[in-house]
């Protein structure tokens, strides 16, 4: 735990004692690289830059939901849906070898993160971590779209990103973001356009 | 803007390409550097990241406001409180000859940031930041508050940080962070619990 290193403050109330260190702790999400470039500088995206990306897309994007959507519940979602890769790591979308045994991992990872906090909130916040997970709530659908989604963007901006990387063909980005269409089909047409240019670009492999 | 580089397909309905270059382009957040360094890394904090950090805080923090607040919409003033950085950089709390200018460098920034999505939306967002800035909501002192209370748990975390780059003194944090008492009297005694401690471990600047 990182505030082993240097504790808080003894004199602290109990409970917020817990939720500061809690709250130093997850700054281990700014050093967990994901598979993604950034569209700004020349470097890997890391997860916490990811998460605040998605919240701001849930504020611009939340009209085009096919559900109605509460717009605070689904941020809250983005917001924590990382959270248990500080002690699981980021598992790339298009590496088979990675999301062998990423469930396992992470839930373990989720039992030993959440038990820092105050029992109540330790379980709220795994609450809206199976919710999202479980992607079976409007909020839940449409925060794993944008998921997958905001990645695409960065790829569009970096010439193929991790599609390029990992070799994937169009219509294999199309299967690995299907969940973009389920929860929103304007969100579904936008992505067939930009897979579909970026396969004419070369950017996807072309299937053998 | 980024996005110039590499415009998103014409393809794309209008109004969609319109956020969709937007979202691209506040990627530039996860490039703006702020003083506070990480705790969990040996580099400084970002924009992307702090934000993060703020909305997480918000989650677990809403408690002590000393007012209600409502948790979603000050979620939503966290995220959007540095996007005007994108253009007008960072300016550090205790940096006296930076912050001057910054309210300009700040206004004109949000003319030319906010204007890039469809007006309705661009006007939502500047709603927002104005709320934030202008501090007088329960949501907004709380969250000014947050903005305060963070980067003085990073400090915490590496011997110092901040305050002892531009030698403060304990009164001057005190000072500098009092928006945090203003908001909430519990997270207040948290701080000086904190600074006074700060102090004797000699973090902070003893006074002439």
């Amino acid at each position: 735990m990182l505030a082993e290193s240097c504790p808080l403050p003894t004199g602290l109330d109990r409970r917020l004692r817990e939720q500061l260190t809690f709250i130093v702790e997850i700054d281990r999400l700014k050093t967990v690289l994901r598979a993604s470039p950034l569209a700004a500088a020349d470097r890997r995206e890391n997860d916490a830059e990811h998460s605040w990306h998605l919240a701001m897309m849930v504020l611009l994007l939340a009209e085009y939901a096919d559900r109605p959507i509460d717009v605070g519940h689904t941020v809250q979602l983005v917001l924590v849906h990382d959270l248990v890769e500080v002690y699981a790591g980021d598992t790339p979308l298009y590496d088979a070898a990675a999301r062998v045994g990423q469930e396992a991992r992470e839930q373990a990872a989720a039992d030993r993160l959440f038990a820092l906090l105050p029992a109540d909130q330790g379980a709220r916040l795994r609450a809206l971590w199976n919710e999202f997970e479980a992607r079976t709530t409007p909020e839940a659908m449409f925060a794993k779209a944008l998921d997958r989604l905001q990645p695409m963007l960065l790829n569009w901006m970096s010439d193929g990103g991790t599609w390029r990387t990992y070799g994937a063909t169009a219509d294999e980005v199309l299967h690995r973001t299907a969940a973009i269409g389920e929860a929103s089909s304007a969100l579904g047409d936008a992505v067939r356009t930009i897979v579909g240019e970026a396969e004419q670009r070369g950017w996807t492999r072309t299937s053998a």
